[in-house]
């Protein structure tokens, strides 16, 4: 993972902040003969303010309606999470019933106003979800609950991911030493403009709702919300972050230099976890970043950068290695921007080297030979620029390989 | 093939009109150890009202600059048009002088003005167009020409196709014969809003180029740009209609009884074409044909019929006859439309039968059985409801497959 000064990647991921503990368990929501994790819960020792950002496709998991409403009546605040993998719960007539059921089973194990607690669902859309399972395995979950169980929890919350995404930070606010982590899963019907998949982060710092939700939506943008998988934008995207207190600065309740240290150790955890759920993207065999420079602001540079990550054909290229640029250009040119068309540079490049296949909108001569060994690498780096503006961003996705036309032909996944 | 009352199909492609002569032969463009045509020649004995929708993409193909500047020349008027497959001669900084070149050549054995040339190119992106193999071609391209030569033509326009694309019907006008054919080519980088791909209609009906655009630009968007293979708009997509006027009707020159048969026969042509053209989609196994109705208006069942032709998941369902009706509704609801997704009811169909599967947003009971002989079938309807409105549009796809991935990720095509 890519340094950033005064932040230390550390160990812990959801638990990797004072006072939050979490466990995960397998309790069979879904026929499951390896019995891999299903269930999650992550609690806090203390009241922690809370923000949330959700998909916005129209069509919303029931979990989304039920924590819209709980942090809508705490004002922010929450303490618990409960998480299940193999069932979306959505386009379910009795969804909500169930959501409420989950947060209200964990509430009742904990101690708790259900209101504080958190619910995500993730997996086949339009299958009922069984409660039983959930309820006979409440008091094995909460008995399990640990400092150590972020990476339970991670594993629980996974459906075709094939390894868990969790990344931490420690830095120093106010004088305190911080802690900032998360866990996240893939890994398909992944697509920007959206929180993208079940995330949930920790810190120890103390942050207000209000600033929290500032610094999740601002970051949101240009990292989940630009990645894409397969364009397909989930039902249940769900990004949350909780805020204990624990570390003892100041509360953050403004801008200011304070808000800014958070904001970018926000940054880096969501920017790694960006990068991991790309890489392990359904089916996918390379990272793409596709970095858009010169661009007229940030939000043409995002539009362009999204249209190359997104397009079919160029996914397939990078798939076979093929330097074949016309389809970036392709790509480029249909991306809803402005910008000329004639000042465009494209740039393939990755840990074996980096090689100009186009300047000006028009290709050069360039070596086949070199740039089938840049692209033999599994992370790849497209690097576009559009013109002499200041506007920079970057995208996040993955090739599109027989994988993943096998893991979604298949079987219902 | 549907039938419509007062239409005939017929044979003949483009020359199924009077007055029209085609061939197509190989040339070499590209080395072709079977030799397959790759360019193709069209001549009217007169000179024909001609209209054009190009693609919408900001990269276009330079022919696609020339036949615009020839058109604006001659006020919408043509007699021939050349065209070639495996390359684009687009993103080339010599790709205008090119195209020109072609129109030049064609101009010069044909003794015509070369203003009253069009120009279409597809293949590769960014690859110099070696001009020598055409002008040697010339003559023998010419010495074919020939009023059976339309299916020659339409080979010679293949890239990826399996098989070549030719509609023609029969109908009367004002007392008179008249005839409407045409050829297309796909079959990848296909995607709603352009004009999809190359396509070249011929007619012998007599409309002014004014009428015979607006017809065009009518029929167009709810035909090809209701068609998407892989949510990659070309380059180079090209629709041209040529209308000799030959069967003697009056001309058309407003709207009227006269316009609208001839709009139909130039509907029902399109229409065809574009399920051939996602029939033939690269990999394709199946052809998906999805009709929004209840829509506030044509617009939203538009959007909402595309959202779900391009999903991925979706795709990937259809390939594997899975019932996922989920990734459908979850298609819907990212689609940027406006309507009530708890008034949403699914229902598949082929010609094994029919199944509902989702009522008011939620899931029903439905025999998965049933469900997967209905899939199993090679042409697929996905009918979705949508409301209480007079809305109602077709978008056409294709499923995803191995074969996508492989066709486009194993070399450059």
């Amino acid at each position: 993972m890519k340094p950033f000064e005064g932040y230390t990647y550390i160990e812990g991921g959801i638990c990797a902040a004072q006072g939050f503990r979490a466990s995960g368990v397998y309790c069979g929501i879904k026929e499951n003969p390896s019995r891999k994790n299903d269930l999650a819960l992550l609690v806090s020792d203390t009241e922690c303010s809370t923000a949330a950002v959700y998909t916005q496709n129209k069509v919303k998991g029931a979990p989304i309606l039920v924590m819209k409403e709980h942090l809508a009546a705490t004002g922010g605040k929450a303490k618990a999470m409960i998480a299940n993998s193999k069932n979306a719960n959505t386009c379910n007539a009795d969804g909500v019933e169930k959501a409420k059921a989950m947060c209200a089973l964990a509430a009742q194990q904990l101690g708790l106003d259900e209101k504080l607690v958190m619910v995500m669902s993730t997996g086949v859309i339009g299958q009922i979800l069984p409660i039983e399972p959930i309820e006979k395995a409440m008091s094995e979950l909460c008995g399990k609950l640990s400092e150590n169980g972020g990476h339970e929890a991670a594993l629980a919350i996974m459906t075709t991911d094939t390894f868990s995404k969790e990344v931490a930070v420690e830095f120093t606010l106010d004088g305190k030493t911080c802690h900032l982590g998360g866990m996240a899963k893939g890994s398909g019907m992944i697509h920007p403009n959206m929180a993208t998949t079940l995330n949930c982060i920790t810190t120890d710092a103390a942050i207000s709702p209000e600033m929290l939700q500032k610094a999740l939506s601002d970051v949101v943008k240009v990292t989940y919300n630009c990645l894409s998988v397969d364009g397909d934008q989930s039902t249940n995207d769900t990004c949350m972050v909780m805020a204990s207190g624990l570390a003892g600065n100041a509360e953050i309740t403004a801008d200011g230099a304070d808000y800014d240290i958070f904001r970018q150790a926000l940054y880096i955890v969501m920017m790694n976890m960006t990068r991991l759920l790309a890489k392990d993207g359904e089916g996918a065999s390379k990272l793409l970043e596709c970095t858009v420079s010169g661009a007229a602001d940030v939000d043409t540079a995002i539009i362009v950068a999204k249209s190359v990550i997104c397009s079919p054909l160029f996914k397939c290229a990078m798939f076979g290695s093929d330097a074949n640029w016309g389809r970036i250009l392709c790509a480029v040119g249909y991306a809803p921007a402005e910008f000329d068309i004639n000042k465009v540079d494209v740039t393939l490049a990755s840990k074996a080297g980096s090689i100009d296949v186009c300047k000006d909108g028009s290709g050069i001569p360039f070596s086949e030979e070199t740039a089938k060994e840049i692209l033999l690498e599994d992370e790849i780096q497209i690097l576009i620029s559009i013109g002499d503006g200041e506007g920079t961003a970057t995208a996040w996705g993955c090739d599109l390989t027989y994988d993943y036309v096998k893991i979604n032909g298949d079987y219902r996944s």
